[in-house]
């Protein structure tokens, strides 16, 4: 009985954090905190459930968490949204992004993405009969050759898929980057898929390029959220998608049938939680200060870093040490040094190996500093 | 920008617990109990938050969980399934049998399923490009034709979906359904995906004939369950799937990149909630009892009930009431008399209407009783 998928294996998410357990290596691989959340949003859960809120909610999410969310879009990033035609909660970023590509791409539909790229994307798209088309980040800046896109832009092109803060490259979009992909939408009447889950960990002063400060975009852009970089816990699998009405109608159609709604006290738990600006707010000074820690710490090491201006993944190249490949090094650091990471070159569809680890510093200090006493004598 | 799905509507349970709320009607429509959950298990929730169970659980589900589970299959049904490759824990039902289909059914590929059906089914098999096969079953028994099976299987079928017991219907299938459908399957290599989420609301005595008592049918099988029905949190959203490793392997590809996970803390505390067996194997008494209490207090009205043998739903016949359809009834019947049903032509594609109204009886026994009350008078 055969399948309809390529033998993809397993994640290497899920391989690396294996590794490291049975190899006793500080895991700085899957991107995930090591510490504890805010006790808070805990006991919220509790009382809820307890309150009785255990039964389904409504298909888009609960109003109150799409209230709040709309209104922390208003003041985030200028853009008004509607709560109730135009926000749906969804468990996770990942269904989220799966959803909008099963509503919009369908076979021989050609979405552009940029490698390296999330593992779920190409997929995705696959699974809904559409034709992934792979573009490489420039090297070594991780920067969007536009001139690259346009040119491989065809009747067929239906949707560009763009992600910023980056994973696992750490760069960010500028404004000239999402004046470019407006015109060119336009142009092309493409729909474009931003991945923006990491938008509170941005850091140095700037601010997060959203599509939605860009109304133009905002009229045919999908945005993707999540809760669980948001309020370290990734473990809750909470996210949310932001689109116009008309968009949004689509989705909610694939999302009623793939999953139909999502956990609801934790729902009513996170709408609460948000009140308080403070607690999103303080994100980016939280993970700057785990990323100059992280350098700090890793001085002296023959380990170069790319800079990282978002996300709460640090990129460094091994060059210096050794020329092996990077599921080879990565490999080697778990199992001899006990240091995991993700070898870069998964990301990319041809195995583009540029002797790049991904480190995620989303960790407790003494973690990173264990790592990088480790890190600094390879 | 084209969409790729009919113009599927709002969900019928959204439409009508909307209608039941604005009407203040009482709602036995969309199934969910109204009655308070076992607070044991939201301590455990609690508990395990607190310990720090907040990052991603493994994709395939937490192992505690599956242990559990494969452990209660082998006491229910007498099947051994690795705990390890067998099983996946799931956000609801419904990306369960997403999966599966994304998984397995592609463009062109023909699935047999029964009308009435559950409203995701079709959609999920259209998205994947799949051809939905829409067979009646048998009216007024709501037996499957077995005949008319055979019949239309033609060398594109790969898939049979059944339900047992039956949303809507609430009948089951008995030995010689699942002894016609595997040698069926066997001849024509077909794959099964059974939805069994009231596998625990069996009545009468009977015995529950899941696909896994037969182990020539478990190994085409993929078998799909739900906790929210079990433990009375549809709000929740954790089911599961079980399927031979082969073809585990191909739904956890699909699984992966539509979801990847499951909440952690959830996860872990149905996994400690489920060590003591009573826990769900009172299920089956504590329905049937709600269902023979709606149907003493509807005694004497002209409602006329079809036998319900499981699940959580009772079908009533308005004949000797009213010739209207049945959307038109369920609408005044909620207007008017403040009682919120299901009409059960939905649930077929060719919208056939046998005056049939579907009953959630998940509900306390004051609200049963207030809803009959005014049944009676109708
Ligand atoms: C879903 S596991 C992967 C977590 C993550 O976003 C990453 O490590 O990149
Ligand atoms: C997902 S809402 C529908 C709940 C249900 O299973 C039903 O009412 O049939």
């Amino acid at each position: 009985i055969p399948s309809r998928l390529p033998d993809v294996g397993t994640s290497i998410f899920s391989v690396m954090s294996k590794m490291a357990l049975e190899h006793g290596a500080i895991n700085l691989s899957q991107g995930f905190p090591d510490f504890a959340i805010d006790e808070t949003i805990v006991h919220l859960v509790h009382r809820y459930m307890l309150e009785g809120h255990n039964q389904y909610a409504p298909m888009p999410g609960a109003p109150a968490l799409r209230q709040i969310i709309a209104r922390v879009i208003r003041e985030t990033y200028g853009h008004t949204v509607d709560a109730e035609t135009e926000i749906t909660v969804t468990p996770g970023a990942t269904e989220a992004i799966f959803a909008a590509i099963a509503a919009f791409v369908g076979p021989g539909d050609e979405v552009i993405l940029f490698d390296p790229a999330y593992d779920s994307y190409d997929p995705a798209i696959r699974l809904n009969g559409g034709v992934p088309v792979h573009l490489p980040l420039q090297y070594p800046t991780f920067a969007i050759d536009w001139d690259m896109v346009r040119a491989r832009i065809t009747p067929r092109t239906r949707m560009i898929m763009i992600n910023t803060p980056h994973n696992p490259c750490g760069v960010t979009l500028g404004e000239s980057d999402l004046r470019t992909l407006e015109v060119l939408a336009e142009q092309h009447n493409l729909l474009v898929l931003s991945d923006e889950v990491y938008e509170r960990l941005i850091f140095d002063g700037q601010q997060h390029h959203s599509v939605l400060r860009y109304p133009m975009l905002a009229a045919r852009s999908l945005a993707v959220f999540s809760f669980g970089k948001t309020f370290h816990a990734t473990g809750w699998k909470v996210g949310y998608i932001v689109a116009p009405a008309a968009l949004m109608q689509e989705v909610r159609k694939a999302h009623q049938f793939i999953v139909f709604s999502v956990n609801t006290p934790v729902q009513l738990a996170l709408a609460e939680y948000m009140q308080v600006p403070d607690r999103y707010l303080s994100l980016a000074a939280f993970y700057q200060q785990k990323r100059d820690f992280f350098l700090e710490h890793l001085r002296g090491s023959s380990f170069e870093p790319v800079a990282c201006k978002g996300s709460y993944f640090q990129l460094l190249s091994y060059k210096n040490i050794s020329r092996q490949a990077d599921t080879a090094m990565a490999e080697e650091l778990t199992k001899k040094f006990k240091v995991a990471a993700i070898p870069v070159s998964v990301f990319y569809q041809d195995r583009t190996d540029n002797h790049l680890l991904r480190f995620c510093f989303a960790k407790k200090e003494e973690t990173l500093a264990k790592a990088c006493e480790i890190l600094r004598k390879i």
